[in-house]
C-alpha cells in the first residue's frame, strides 16, 4: 500500500533525509477548510480503511525497485535501504470516532510520528477519507432532508469510478444514514442490507403475454392455481375502463413482464412504469398486475419512476392509485410506495418530500475542492462544549499539555475570525473529541460495526440545533482556541513574517 | 467478479430462469446518449479492464450462499445451482479499439450470449467503461485545448474516489492524452511516467537556514563545493533590490526548504511559490536560489503555483522573470516554465494557454448521466464513413447480414432524427469500426499496450474535421442506418404500440 502517493512526497523525503530529518517528530492534521455541500456539519468517515491501510504500510522490495527507476540517478543508495526499513510502528492516530459530526477547521484526525512517514502517508490517508466523509456527509444531509422514515437506496454502480468507488459509495452511505444499497458486492461484504426490484431491460425482453412461462400461480391461502395472464388481462379491460384510455395502448410486453415477474415474485411486485408511456402503458399495466394479485391474496409492494417530470409524474401516479383503489374498492392502493430515481438531488427530494415513502437516491458524487493542511507539532486537544439542552454550541481547541476544561466553569477563549478578541462561555457538558486509535504499530481502539458506525452518524447529527443543522445558510458553528493555543498561534505567526 | 450487479439483476434473472429464457441468445449494447462535456467525440475506454472481468466472471460458492440469503426464501434451489454453472465461455464480445473516438448513439460494445448472462455483466460492464471512457474523453478534451506541446499531468490521487478510482484516473487520463501522473503505484501498475517535485508540507517543515543539512553543493562542472544557504541569501538581496520588496519579508523558512531542494535535486529544482506570499516571499526566494544554483552551472526546471488567481499571477511571475533574466544577464531565466495546479478547468485552461508551458491539471472528474439502453437482438454491424479529405464524415449502423458498403458507391441511408428522409452520400473510404474482442471465454484480439491505445486515440482524434472536434457546440455528427435496418426498426417501432 506505500506507493499510493505522490511522487513530489517521496522527493520531499529524500530532501528530508539527506538533510537528517526524517526522524524528527512531526504531526499532521486533518480537516475540511469548509463544510461541504453548504452546510455547516460534515461526517468524518474513512477512519477504519486509513488504519488498515496503516498497519499495511510498508515498501515492498519491489516498490524500492521501482523507485530507484523513478528517483534522479544520483540520488543516494542508502536512502533506498532506508525506505525498505519503513513502517508505521512510531505513528500514533488520534481521531474523532468514525461517523461523528465534525466542523470546519476542527482537525478530526491527527498523525503524529517521524517526519518522513507522516508526510508519505499524507496522500494515502486523505484518498480514503476525504471521499468517504463526503459521500457520508452527503447521505446524511438527504437523510436529514428525507425524515426518518423514508426509504433511501444507494445505487450508483455504474456511475461510480470503478468497483471500488462503487463498493465505497454503498458503504459511505449508509454509514451516512441510506438504508440500503442494489450492489450485491457491497452486501456481500460489508452486510449492507441489498434490495432490488425489476430493471428495464427485463421488461423491454417480453413482447408478448405468451411469452410468460411458467403461468400459473396459487393463491396465497393455497388452492387452485389461477392462470395469471388471462387473470390479468381481464383487469387490464376494467382499469383502462375507469382511466379511459385505450387498452390497446398498454404494451403487451410490459404487461407480460409485470405478470412473469408477480408469479415469481408474488409478494414483492413492484412495477417499473417509465419503459413506454407512464399514463397509457406502466400504470395501467401495473393496477392489472396488482389488482389480479390482489384477487389471489397477495399485495403489491411499490411502483418506481425512474424517468421524466418525477413529481409532477408522481402526483398523477397517486390519484390514478386512489381512482383505482376507490372503485375496485381495495382501499391499501391508495397508499403503495411510489418510489423514484434517477438524478435524485436534495432540491427535487425536499421537493417530493410529503409525495413519497420510499427513495430509492442515487447521491451526487461531488469532490469538493476542501481538504486538508498540513501543519507542523503544536498537537492539540479538542473539545467540544454542550449547552444546557445539550446542544454542541462550540468546538475548542487547546494545547495538549493544558488541563481539560471543566462543565460548568467559565472559560476564555479566541473564537476563529474574530481575532484579538477574547469570549467567555461556560460549557454544561464538555466532551473530548478524539480517540487514540492507533500506536506502536497496532490498532489500540475496538472499531466498531458498520451498523454502529451508522447509529453513531445519526446520534451525532441529533444532538445538533436545528439551526447549525439547516442544509443551506445554517448558523456558523464557532470554533475557537484556548489563550494558550492563541498566543502560541500569534508567535508563530509574527516568527514566520 | 460476478457479483459486481445490482440485485435487481438477480431477480431479474430468476424471473428469465424460471420462464425457459435464461440461454435464450440476447445481445446488449453500449453507447452514449448525448457527447460528454458538451462536445462531439468521446473516447472509448476501458476495454481491457471489461474483458478481464469477462474472463473471470464467475459465481464463486460464497457468492451463491450470499445471494441465498438475500433473494426470497421461496426462490428454487434449482436456480441457485444454476448460477453456479454460469461462466462467459458462450459470450460474444465486440467492440471499437480501445481509445478510439466514438459519437453518441452509436454503440462502442457490443455483448452477444446467453440472456441471464448477459443482463448480469450489464452494471459490471458500465460500471468499467462508463467512468473510463468519461476520464479518457475529458483528458483528450484538455489535450485539444493545450495543444501537442503542453505537458500535462493528472495529481487526482487524493480527491479520488477511492485508490481504485484514482488509479483508473491516471490511467485513463494517459490514454486520452495526458503525460504524466503523479501516482506512484500508477506509475509501478501500469508503466505511465511519473512526475512530480515539491510539495506545501516539505516547505512548512523548514523555519530558518540553519535547518539546511548538508549545506554544500558542487559546481556542475566540478570544483569546490559552495556553502549554498550563504549563496541564496546573498542572491536574495540582490533580488530584492531589483524587485524593490523588503528582503525580511521573504521567509526564511521557504528559502531554507527551496536551498535544501536544491541541494538534493540540483538538475531538477522547481520552486513552489504560493506556500507564504508569492510576491514578496515565494518568488524572490525562487530567484536567488534559481541564480545561485546558475552561478554552479545548473539550471532550474521551473516554478508552480497552486493557489489564487492563476492567469494573472502567471503574467506577474513572468515579468518578473525576465526582469532578473535580463537585468542579471540570464536569458534562460525568462522562459523558466511555469505551471500551474488546483482546479484546473478548461475554461482556465483556455485563458491560460498562451502563458503556459507546462500545466499540472487534475481532470474534472465529472460523471455525466450519459449511459447505456439494452436492446434486443438484430445486432449491427457499424461502419465509419470517410470523406476525400480523410475525414470521417458519418457512422452508419446496418444489420449483420448486409453485404458491407464499398468506398466509392453511392449509399442510400437514413440519418437519425431525420425521420422519414433518405440521403444519398458517397464515402471515399469505409472502415468496420468493431473487432471481436472476446469469444468461448477467451480474448481473441491482441490487446495493445496503455502507450498504443494513447497513441491509437490522438490519430482517432487527430482524424476528425475541425467542425466535429469543436469542445463546444460542434457541428453535430450524423449517425444513420440502412434502408433494411430503418425499415426493421420501423417495424418494432409499430409492433411496440
Amino acid at each position: 500500500m506505500a506507493p499510493l502517493a505522490d511522487l513530489y512526497q517521496l522527493t520531499a523525503a529524500y530532501g528530508q533525509w539527506r538533510a537528517g530529518r526524517a526522524a524528527l517528530p512531526a504531526a499532521a492534521e486533518l480537516f475540511f477548510r469548509r463544510g461541504p455541500f453548504g452546510g455547516a456539519p460534515a461526517l468524518a468517515a474513512g477512519l477504519a480503511q486509513g488504519l488498515r491501510c496503516l498497519r499495511a504500510f510498508r515498501f515492498s522490495a519491489a516498490d524500492v525497485a521501482y523507485l530507484r527507476s523513478v528517483l534522479p540517478s544520483t540520488t543516494e543508495d542508502a536512502f533506498f535501504d532506508y525506505l525498505a526499513t519503513l513502517d508505521a510502528s512510531e505513528v500514533t492516530v488520534s481521531a474523532v470516532p468514525e461517523g461523528s459530526v465534525v466542523f470546519a477547521r476542527v482537525p478530526f484526525l491527527q498523525v503524529k510520528g517521524p517526519l518522513l512517514v507522516v508526510q508519505l502517508l499524507e496522500t494515502t490517508l486523505l484518498c480514503l477519507v476525504n471521499y468517504a466523509s463526503l459521500v457520508a456527509t452527503n447521505a446524511a444531509r438527504f437523510r436529514l432532508l428525507a425524515g426518518p422514515d423514508v426509504k433511501l437506496m444507494e445505487i450508483g454502480l455504474r456511475r461510480a469510478q470503478g468497483p471500488d468507488g462503487a463498493l465505497s459509495a454503498s458503504k459511505y452511505s449508509y454509514i451516512g444514514g441510506f438504508d440500503y444499497t442494489s450492489n450485491i458486492l457491497a452486501g456481500k461484504l460489508y452486510g449492507i442490507p441489498v434490495r432490488g426490484t425489476v430493471a428495464h431491460s427485463f421488461i423491454m425482453s417480453f413482447s408478448s403475454l405468451e411469452e410468460v412461462q411458467p403461468r400459473e400461480l396459487a393463491p396465497l391461502a393455497g388452492g387452485q392455481p389461477v392462470d395469471l395472464p388471462t387473470l390479468a388481462e381481464s383487469w387490464l379491460g376494467r382499469v383502462c375502463d375507469l382511466l379511459q384510455t385505450p387498452p390497446q395502448k398498454a404494451n403487451r410486453g410490459e404487461l407480460a413482464a409485470f405478470v412473469s415477474y408477480a408469479i415469481t415474485f408474488p409478494r414483492d411486485f413492484q412495477g417499473l412504469l417509465d419503459t413506454y408511456c407512464v399514463r397509457r402503458s406502466g400504470l395501467p399495466n401495473f393496477c392489472a398486475v396488482a389488482l389480479a394479485l390482489q384477487q389471489l391474496g397477495y399485495r403489491a409492494i411499490g411502483v418506481r419512476l425512474d424517468s421524466g417530470d418525477l413529481a409532477q409524474q408522481s402526483k398523477e401516479i397517486r390519484q390514478v392509485l386512489r381512482a383505482c383503489g376507490a372503485h375496485f374498492q381495495v382501499p391499501w392502493f391508495e397508499t403503495i410506495p411510489i418510489a423514484v430515481s434517477n438524478d435524485i438531488s436534495e432540491q427535487s427530494l425536499e421537493e417530493f418530500q410529503r409525495e413519497l415513502v420510499e427513495v430509492n437516491g442515487s447521491p451526487c458524487l461531488k469532490l469538493t475542492e476542501d481538504e486538508e493542511k498540513m501543519t507542523i507539532p503544536g498537537t492539540k486537544t479538542i473539545y467540544r462544549l454542550y449547552d444546557a439542552a445539550g446542544h454542541p454550541f462550540m468546538d475548542l481547541m487547546a494545547l495538549e499539555e493544558e488541563p481539560s476544561p471543566s462543565a460548568g466553569q467559565e472559560l476564555v477563549v479566541h473564537v476563529l475570525g474574530q481575532f484579538g478578541e477574547t469570549s467567555k462561555v461556560v460549557p454544561t457538558t464538555v466532551e473530548t473529541l478524539h480517540r487514540t486509535y492507533f500506536r506502536d504499530g497496532q490498532v489500540c481502539e475496538p472499531l466498531p460495526s458498520l451498523p454502529e458506525v451508522r447509529s453513531h452518524a445519526q446520534v451525532s447529527l441529533s444532538l445538533l440545533s436545528p439551526a447549525h443543522r439547516q442544509l443551506h445558510q445554517p448558523q456558523p458553528y464557532p470554533v475557537a482556541v484556548t489563550e494558550k493555543l492563541h498566543h502560541l498561534l500569534t508567535k508563530l505567526r509574527q516568527a514566520r513574517q
